[in-house]
């Protein structure tokens, strides 16, 4: 399939990542090509500079958002909360009537730690996005997952764990259900409409705090049943 | 050890139970007990009419709510979220230097559902009941879980899922996370300080949602590490 990543991120690189190699056509989506291309300051979450990471990746496409999203039926947005509706709705022609995966914390560090969220509890992200772009089929997902298990959850337990999905459309919930499952998610729960992404995105505190007091990213949520 | 129950609903029913049956000597709090003993509608959550209930634990002592604290070591606040910083802050000088356990939930229903959270984000309940009650060693814990599962965990597969604890006063999460493993609790997770309470508060909406796609509130969340 083509799809295109928005990010060149940890989340983006590990999307594009995986989705090469599972033999997808995809494109990652940057705001200024050139300049990501010459970035010479280190990723701020620890990993290489763009430009090493990219030459170990040299099949990897690099284009703006508009044009990534503009060839491709897919879109992944693994883009900063505080940035992705405003960069979202500035390409909102070549989004129009695609499957949009929304990765994204509405997570504010303005008023230091622990972060706030800025969106939340009779709002979400999700639902914003859904709102200013009503031709794109949102669907919010895999937002409180660390890359990597992200896009391989059997780095993790084997897989034996959750990932939630969220939205108002059935057809782009099958689309992101078949790519989670390529991916290797074995439990995936639909909680329903573009307004379940509230409670999704309302984990994410939790997640923060468990990840100081676990002294790890390395974990996810499960629910257990009988 | 001498333990108050503040509530007559499923939650302090079942934590009544189970304390008896532990062997302690517990007191379930109420506001009014000659209305709790004449009380003639049905539990709002399905369960037995208050005398009916009573009937089946006729060694329960019933006390008001002043009086349930005045005699007890460990205070279990297991009230509607609505009410219970006004309940709690009524009966101030019965708790102080006491530790209390809050299992409550910050839920607004004034909007229809779903419901929102009065207390979320940049503050919780945990957090309002320790600022308004500063002499009393305020403990969250046990708020996302079923009251059969909160008192017995083993009714849920085997055991094997989490309970998150938060408070101020490292002694006072020692009486609670003994008391946590005399129920059976194997997995409890110190968060910290009561400021994580948002954390745990906010797994709330999740928790509600679940309830309704799964179609049971018999579940628990788990966090799986490698």
């Amino acid at each position: 399939m083509k799809i295109a990543v928005l990010g060149t991120g940890m989340v983006g690189r590990a999307h594009v990542g995986r989705l090469s190699e599972l033999g997808h056509d995809v494109v990652m989506g940057t705001q200024d090509v050139e300049a990501t291309l010459n970035k010479s300051e280190p990723d701020p979450m620890g990993g290489d500079f763009f430009v090493t990471w990219h030459e170990k990746h040299p099949d990897i496409k690099l284009a703006t958002f508009a044009d990534a999203a503009k060839e491709s039926e897919l879109i992944i947005g693994a883009l900063n909360g505080q940035v992705t509706l405003k960069l979202l709705k500035a390409i909102e022609p070549n989004l129009s009537n695609k499957v949009l995966i929304d990765i994204s914390n509405p997570l504010d560090f303005s008023k230091g730690m622990p972060p706030s969220l800025f969106a939340c509890n009779t709002d979400s992200l999700g639902e914003q996005i859904q709102r200013a772009l009503p031709q794109v089929k949102v669907v919010k997902s895999l937002n409180t997952i660390s890359a990597d298990i992200q896009v391989c959850p059997k780095n993790l337990a084997k897989g034996n764990h959750v990932v939630f999905m969220s939205g108002n459309h059935a057809d782009a919930k099958a689309i992101v259900s078949d790519l989670l499952k390529s991916y290797g998610w074995q439990q995936i729960i639909d909680l329903g409409d573009i307004i379940t992404s509230r409670g999704a995105e309302m984990m994410m505190p939790m997640w923060l705090q468990l990840m100081k007091t676990e002294g790890t990213s390395r974990f996810n949520y499960q629910i257990i049943k009988d």
